[in-house]
Formats: structure tokens, C-alpha cells, sequence
């Protein structure tokens, strides 16, 4: 965010006319009007600095009501309109996910002047082959992985990593494919704890003494109801214990092995992005900057190849972007022997 | 633990007449006589693999019998005497924490000839600066609340991150000294939620829009029982939840701020360990080797200053060791403003 | 490498009749008969191990005969068709560079059934986004410009780092956007020391008192002859000083700093695989595996956008894969205010 | 540093009645008289930066005159007392290793009301079990040792890596037991040629067929000077090759392997520092904080065992620390077959 972020700033000062302000903690700073202007300075030094200067937001949906009895959709896309026509802004660059993206795709249908730039950890934005902040997330929970593996093999032990994905399961599969994962599930790939049982005992049988079980926080799981009930009993499961508790305590319940559980959480975020990552930000900022002196409304920079393209916000939010169970990323992961629990 | 049995594998090697036996998943493979020799090639290429190449059990003391109405203490010395006198081994060197050395203790008691070598991550065995394995984790643990710093300051959040320590803080405190924690609560320390809270707003007033709460797994939480009813009420609430989330919700309730936590656990271990705990390592594992050539039976390996020693096993397991909250330490934290919940 | 042989292996150990054989030390295995069978065991735990396991050699061209007054070129592809003949072996994947690969191909031209994998931290195979190893290694390089960083600003001096890339200045260019190098010169951009100076003139105009130069070691340096003799007075200069000796001497005598360099060399090399490159060598050991099966003679496996492809390797090695100086990614570095040294 | 500033500033926050100042530059700004206020907020937030805010400088010695015939020796050190009177300075905290030490010393003799802080990379102060900065560069160094294992395995190579260490050895005796050195070369212990070729021999002799060769940049090398003359003939060989080329091409010259060298140099700088640092760094600036409020003059924090003391800085400069040859430390690596080329 930050990489991207100082792209824009840096690319502006270098023509001239362009100025650049930062609105505070996304969404609710255009709403509330709490902006700064950013300048070469300010930008300075902050390329290998996770998370972002300007801070965030997710309660400030400029179509989203506060809960309540008699709440009905809102549309405050006027106050953003009124925002930028008082700060003479001709451009709004909005950097994030799905959920952010759906948004922006609203403001431009209400004639708000945006250009999209893909920044989520889940990597569940569709039209780009990768967005901002994916590859950082999926190094930190591969390295995670990578130290269960000497714990689970001293301990003889199952070990259940639980980590992000609520809806898409490719950190899962990528930290899974890159951590030496024994099982992975995920979202897409309907799964049993019969089925996962039966693979590891065949991975005992051929003298494996320990197994790594990668679970997207999304998995579902109806078997896991009737198999762990006193978590279920719980009054908010999923918030106290998790997928990976289920799973590891249900697992735990059919195999003669301790089973322990982890939860990545919020460690997979945050720290030095990769080189991968800040090298994306960095051509998504220009080319963001490009589109908006461009006059490129509602189109998202996107990675294609090798290239960064423009492709229409609303194609990258007409369907989240999931892992596909036919692909070769699964079929390679199927080929080393990953046990996907549905077979 | 790979480094150090590395070293006396290979420092028996340099010398004529002695050979290494290692046994299988610890005192389990001493009871059970499952071991095998061990040679220089089998050493060769582990001193940066985490875990132990021999394995690990916790379920397998020579004195504690299995659970159960008529259970009584029993004593296995003799089994582990009869392994060592028919496989003509001469010294069994012991490596450990806390738990592990007091059974040394007792078998150097009933006559076995044990050297100790302290290998744990609580830091809890006294007489020794530090043991094997507690840099490698303090460092995982920074690296973790490095990472949460970034995300806390964007969301303007608190964030809770639990880190291991039962008895004693030394992971919770020197994370949070190292990675900036702006409260710590350890064990030694008595805490309550109002100081931890008077002290957060105190925070605010300054500017501050977010804190970074580390807490260890062991810290007691007395007042926590009211705050957060629904948790304590659910059937084992350290393990579904943990005193990260019990912190998390008990101040989530008094202050005006999003909470998050974030567990630890097993992520604190493996990896490939600090050059510090490789050097250190090292040293213990000749200088243990030395102590088994000198027969200084019950002698455990120490680290005083920059100069390893020989003590006694019965004086490092004779008191745990705990964090000095009159130390230097923690007067060190408290001078940079660090929030211990005690005032 | 380790990454797409355990792929290998463990996809043939999942398909009836499939048995594979590891040729060690590269070609020189293959034209010696230096050979070893490959099961599920042998590639266990090796996913994050850098280097290869079989060993490799440069120095055995099938195509080249060693130096010597009266050498002139040789085919041993012979001997190759008969140590597979003889070993009964139907498919030879190829895993390597630039050079390895055109080796490939030139045995392809005489009837050996070869499948390709590109491999190279050069980044330099045509026809894939990226071969296996590149990511990890600039992930190295942009490490070391992070740490450069704090040392430069705190004595206000020019760094320069000297990295990869003979021909290519592909980890160059990105560990010098990810790692925010101040200048960054490559071989496929013209540079001189006066418009470097120039740059930096500008930077300390600005404010700045410390500069970054990245500089891959194949970068040109026409006038570095004469600014620096004493450098190449001395026998072998490159071996000795290397470019970034030139450089920096260059630009210490230009300007009013103090310089120093450093040369990353083979500590770009080795060390755990990034999660990047493990997922990509797993897809693209299993996609040779599939292509040898499929009996796709003469092709290669490749990344393009999000799939992995098969590409003839004659196409990958007809022109070598070289920075696009009008490509998206100069021009975001440009945006950001790089100088190339062009100007 | 940052760290240490960090704890002072914060420190003095928290007692009525002080206020820091950062001089810039080290000795530079005091003799300049440039300064700034240091607060709360100018300190928050570098934890984890390598480096110092306040910048450095080598050259600014109060008791060293600029070269030149007539040049004699210098003392100004009441520039120094006039900038503290003028500021209305109580107190004068030096951080740095034996060379800044040492004029702290020299200045306190004239009357100027100094504490010292042990902060070098070289680890060369002594009276201290370490000094802040020691430890990461240690890490640094072991990284990249770790990371040569690879390629010198895979290629059956010599790999030289010159670390830092000037007139000691520490740096190459840690990073050389960490990473598994087999070859260790220090200015402490005298080395030749033909017994490390000897050693390397006997390795080739048990199946190894790759040698690491760690050299501290400041080892002796008298017979190298006859060994390869060519780089001995070069106008300055020690900047342009270093002792690592001397060590790489001797061996190359005497034993049938292909030989590369590395020198780390300043990428064994900068970075984050590691956890261990961090702490110490925080320990010793509150630890100097209360000196100077103690008005302690003339003494310097120190590391011993756990517990931070003062200690005089004359005694810490009265010798310089060194490896002892005859230490646990070198024992331990001559106990896992390390090759110090003494025998």
C-alpha cells in the first residue's frame, strides 16, 4: 500500500500540475473530508514499510447504513462528489480489495471520477493474476509452515495451520504448495474429515510419523458439526476457536496422534512486503497515475503476464476470483500427493 | 537441539574410544532401548534444521505413572540403568527444560550417570543466563509483534498477541521490550484491567491511536473472570480462547477501541534457530561432552557471562528461574513507558 | 531446482510404471553414467533447501571440447542417446539457464527426448514470465539495498551494490525498484559517469545526502577506462574490483561524497527458496513430468500470466530474455525518479 | 542506536526536569554545535530501524588534526565543554565502539561529563560481555554463510567469505560456528597456507568435496604474499581484492577445486536489528540515562552475565578485546572439526 502510495506521489511531482492528497483512513476520510496533501517528502523512506501512512477503514461504506431496526441503504456518493469538487481533486485513486472495489465500481456509475489499483491479501480480485499484498501474506504463512514442519516431525504430532481466506482458499493452497502442506482445505474443494483420515493413515502406512494440515479460516466444514460438539455448543465457535480448532479436535478424534492447532490471524499481514510485492505496487501507482491523467474512469491496473494493463472495474468485481479446483495449480499439488479431503 | 547434538557427535569423533548412541523420542527411547548410533555423516548439514533429528516426547517420565484411581509413583530408574549397562553406554547426557532436568535430577539421585544441557524456550531453568532455543523464539516473537505494529497503527486498533510462557514471562516481556509492546503482562507481575486501561488512555491523550498489548500464555487474569463472562462460561476457556482473547474482550469493553488478538502458539517454535543459539549450542554440547568424559556426574552446563560452567543440576531445578520485577529489565520497560497494569 | 525435482519424483511415484533416475553433477552425469535411482524418500523435506541435491557442473558442455590449439567442436549427443539407451530411460528433462537449455535444444536437433525447465536467477529464458530461482534471488538483492539504506543515510555516502546479471540487468532493475536504489544501470541501457552525477547533483539539490546505486555486473562502462586507471592498470580488473569498483571510484572522484561498494556475488545465491519460486518449480516439475509423458519432445514448460504453459524451447532460446528499456517497468522506475544514467 | 537513542529520550520523558538533545554527526555536531531537541514523538517508531537518526561521522575526532606536514596533535576539547555550557548541557552520552570510546576517555580527563554506551559491529570493547550491534551482525554474517552452504555443495566448490573484524575475530569465529564453517581464519590465531590445504584435504579425505572458508577481513597473511603475487603486485591489494581473493586464490592454487570469494562488507550492516540488540540497546540507554543523572562521569554501561553494570571506560579502552585462542569458544569449534590452519 505504501509502495503503491509513493509510486502515485513520486510520479505526480515529477509533472507538472499534478498534485497529490492523501484521504485518511480510506472511505471515511473523503466522506469526512480529513485529508492531507503528500509531497516527495512525506513519501520518503517508506517503500519497505508494511501497511499504510494515511491508516484505514472498514466501517465507512459510503453505501452502507449503521445496523438498525429502520436502516435502509444509503448513498453518500454526493458528500465524496462535494469532497472532491471542494478540494478541486479531478482524480480519486482507490486502492484495496473486493469489498472496496464494489464500491468504487458504484461511485463511477454515479459519476465519481475513479481509477481502481487491486490490494488484498485475499488475492480474490478477478482480471489480474495477482493484486498487491498477496505474495508478502502467503510468504509469511509459507514460513510459518515451513517452522510447524520440525515441530510436527520432533512431536510426531498433526499440527493444523489455520490461515486467511474467508471466501478464497489460495493463500491456503500456495502456503500449502510451498510449505510441504500433507493436507489442504479450502473453500472450494468440498471436504470430509473421512476422507482427510483416510489419506493421513496412508501416509502413516508408507512410515510418515507427522502430518501439516493448511486450512483457509473460509473452509467449510458440515461434518466437523457432529464431530466436535462442545465447540459448536460454544456460543460463537468460529470467533473462539476457529475452523482450524474444529479441525484439529476432529482429526484428533479419529487418529491416534496429538493434534495441535494455530491460527495465523493477524501475523500474516503486516512487516517488509517482498520484493514481489513493492515492485507491483510500485508499476500499479504509476499506471494508476497514468489512468486517472488519462481520464480512464472506472478502469482497474491489473497485472497480465508480464505487462500491467487496464481492465474495467466492473469486470474485476462481477465474480470474485477463486481458486480453480480443475487448474494445474491444484492438479500439481494433487500430484506431490496433497491430501484435498474430497476423494 | 540439532546443533548440540551435533556438537558431541562430532567432538566424540575427534576423540579415540568414544562413541554416540542417540536415543529415540527422549526418555521414551531410553526406557524402551529404541536408539542408534550416531557418526559424524549423520550430524553433517543439520546445525540450521530447528527440532531434533532423534524426536521428542512429553508423555514419557520414569517417574509418573499413567492417570488413574490406584495410580502411585513409580520409579523406572532401574529400566533405564539396565538399557545403559547393556548397551555399555557410560554417560547419558540429558538435554532440557525445567521438567526434563528435575528427572534428571532424580535419576542422578538413584545413580545414573547424567550431565544436563538446558534447552528450552521459557527460559525458566536457573543458574544459566539463558538455555538452548529461548533467543530463537524471543526473536520469532518480535518478528510477530514487528508485524502486528503495522496493521494495529492502519486500523488505529488494539491488538492482543499471546506468547508462550506458563510460569514465566521472559518471552512477553523481552518481545515487548524488543518489538515495542506498549503493555506487558507476565505472571510476575499482578495486573488489573483498570491500570491496563488508565494506562491505554493515557496513550490516547498523547496521540497515540493504537497499542500493541503482549501478554504471557500463563498470565493470571483475576479480574478478567467478571469482565468477560460468555468466555469464562464456555467449557475450557484457555484452550478455545486463551488469555489473549480474555485481554482482548476485557478491553475491548472499557475502551473505545476495535480489538483484535492473535495467538502465537506453535509458530514461536522451529525455524532455522538464531546464530546465538547455534553458537551457544555448540558450547554446550562440547562442553557436555567434556563433563561425561570427567564424569562430573549431576553437572549441567551453564552459560555465565561470555564463559560457559559447569553447576550443579540440583541447584538450577531447585527454583525456577522468573523474571526479577525489580530488575533491570523491567525497570528498563517501564522507563520507555511501557504499561505493566500494576499501578 | 530441489523444488521441481521433488516434483518430479513424487508426481512419477503417483503414476503406475513411472520410475526416475537423477543424473548427478548435471550433463557431466549423463555423459559419465554418474547416476542414482529417485524414490518418494529421497526428495522428502527438501521443498525449502536451495541448491540441488544431484550437484551441477558448468563445465560439461556435450558440445564443446576443452580448450586447445587444435580443439574444434564436438557431439558427444552419442554418448547421451546410449547412456539413456542403455538405462533404459525414454525421457530426459532438462532443468538450467540459457545456456543449459540451448545445450537442450541442440539435443533435441539430434533425436534426444528432452522436456525443459527453465532455471536461472538471471532471469534471461525467453517465452516465461519468469524462470524458477529469479524470484529468490532478487528477494536477496532487495535485502541487501534495504540494509544499505540505514548505512548510507547515516554517513551521507554513495553506496554502490554490485549485482547478478551478465547480460540482463533483470535483478538489477528490481532489486533497485523494490529496494529503492537511487540509480540503477543495466546493460541494456546506455549510461555515462556525467549523467549519473548529474542525478545526484539533483538529489543533493533536493535535500538528499546519501544516494543508492544498484549496478548489474554486466553493465557497460565505456568511459569508466579512463576515469579510473588505476583500476584497470591492475591485471584482471573485473575479477578483481568488478564494475561496482569502477563505479563507485568513478563517482567518488566526480563528486563530493564519500563512496564505497560492495559485491552481493554468490550471496544472492542459496538460502530457502521464496514461496513464489517453490510453487512455480512444483508446477513446472509436475507440467515436465506431464509434457515427458505426453511424449511433447523439444518443449518447455512456462509461466504466462497464471497458467503454465508448454512453449517450443527453440522459441526460448532464439533471442535471450533482456529488460524492455520502453517497457512499463523502466517506466515506473523513471516515475519514481531513477536515474538510468541515459539522460 | 536508534534503539539505545530511543531509551535515553524516552527515559528522560518520564523524569521532570530533563530534556535531550541530539548532537549530529557524532563528535561533529558537538564540535559544530549542531543539534536538535529530541522528544517523545521524534524517537517513536525506530525500534526497529538499523541506523541512527542523528547520522555519524568517522572523521570528526576533537584530538586529531587534519593530515598535512606540519600537522601536530590537536585537543579541542574545550569546543566541546564551550557547546555544552552553552547549551546548558549536564551531561554527555557517547555511543560507539573502541575508537569513539577512547576519545570519550580523553575527554573525560579534561573535565567533560561523558557516559559511555558500547555500540560496534566489531565487538572489540571490552569489560562488556557485548556490545550493542554485535549480535545482528553476527546474524548477518551467519545468514550468508547459511546461504553459500548451498552453491558450494552443489558446484563442489571453496567458498571464501570475508567478514568484517579488522583487528579481532569475533564476527568470523560466530558466523563460523553458526553457519558451519569448516575453515575458520582470525587475526588472532596464526595460520598457514599448507595446514588449511592440509585440512581440506582431510575433509576430501572423508567424502566432503566443498569447504566454506570464513576469514575476518583483518587475518594475517604472511605467506599469502608469496603465494599469489600477482594481487600483491596490484597498487593496493587489500581494497581492491581483499584478504578473502588472497585466501581464494592461494587455496585454488594449491588444491584441485574451483575457488570463488565474497566479502560481505556492508551488507553486514543496516537491517533490522535482531530482537537481542534491541534489548540490550534499550537496557544500556536507560542504564546511561541514570548514570548521567547519577553524574557518574567517566563510566560506561556494561553487559555482565544478565545484568547491566558500570563499569570505567578507561578500563573497557585499557586493551581491546579479543578472541581468546585458548577460550571455550574456539575449543568448541576446534571440538567440531573447525580448521583453523594453526596445526
Amino acid at each position: 500500500m505504501n509502495a503503491a502510495l509513493r509510486a502515485v506521489v513520486k510520479g505526480a511531482a515529477g509533472r507538472p500540475g499534478l498534485r497529490v492528497t492523501g484521504f485518511l483512513d480510506g472511505f471515511a476520510g473523503v466522506l469526512d473530508d480529513a485529508a492531507r496533501p503528500l509531497g516527495f517528502d512525506d513519501v520518503s523512506g517508506i517503500l519497505d514499510a508494511g501497511g499504510t501512512i494515511l491508516g484505514t477503514s472498514n466501517r465507512h461504506d459510503p453505501f452502507r447504513v449503521p445496523a438498525g431496526p429502520d436502516a435502509e441503504p444509503r448513498d453518500r456518493s454526493d458528500a465524496i462528489l462535494a469532497t472532491l469538487s471542494r478540494r478541486e481533486i479531478d482524480a480519486l485513486i482507490v486502492v484495496g480489495g473486493d469489498g472496496t472495489l464494489r464500491i468504487a465500481d458504484r461511485l463511477h456509475e454515479k459519476g465519481v471520477p475513479v481509477v481502481g489499483v487491486p490490494k488484498t491479501i485475499d488475492n480474490d480480485v478477478a482480471e489480474t493474476d495477482l493484486s498487491v499484498g498477496y505474495d508478502s501474506a502467503r510468504a509469511l504463512a509459507t514460513d510459518a509452515v515451513d517452522r510447524l514442519h520440525s515441530t510436527a516431525a520432533s512431536h510426531h504430532r498433526i499440527m493444523v495451520v489455520e490461515v486467511m481466506g474467508r471466501h478464497a482458499g489460495w493463500i491456503a493452497l500456495d502456503a500449502g504448495l510451498a510449505g510441504g502442506g500433507d493436507v489442504i482445505l479450502i473453500p472450494e474443494i468440498a471436504w470430509s474429515f473421512e476422507a482427510v483420515a483416510r489419506g493421513i493413515r496412508e501416509r502413516t502406512d508408507r512410515g510418515r510419523r507427522f502430518s501439516i494440515v493448511v486450512v483457509a479460516e473460509g473452509a467449510p466444514s458440515p461434518s466437523g458439526r457432529t464431530v466436535v460438539r462442545e465447540i459448536v455448543a460454544a456460543p460463537d465457535p468460529v470467533r473462539l476457536g476457529g475452523i482450524g480448532a474444529v479441525v484439529a479436535q476432529g482429526l484428533g478424534a479419529m487418529l491416534p496422534f496429538e493434534t495441535r492447532w494455530v491460527v495465523l490471524g493477524h501475523t500474516q499481514r503486516g512487516g517488509a512486503p517482498t520484493a514481489f510485492d513493492r515492485i507491483l505496487a510500485t508499476r500499479f501507482g504509476v499506471a494508476a497515475l497514468e489512468a486517472a491523467v488519462d481520464r480512464a474512469w472506472g478502469s482497474m491496473v491489473a497485472l497480465r503476464g508480464d505487462r500491467v494493463e487496464r481492465v474495467p472495474i466492473a469486470a474485476a468485481v462481477a465474480r470474485p476470483k477463486r481458486v480453480d479446483p480443475a487448474g494445474d495449480r491444484v492438479a500439481a499439488a494433487r500430484a506431490v500427493r496433497t491430501i484435498f479431503g474430497d476423494e
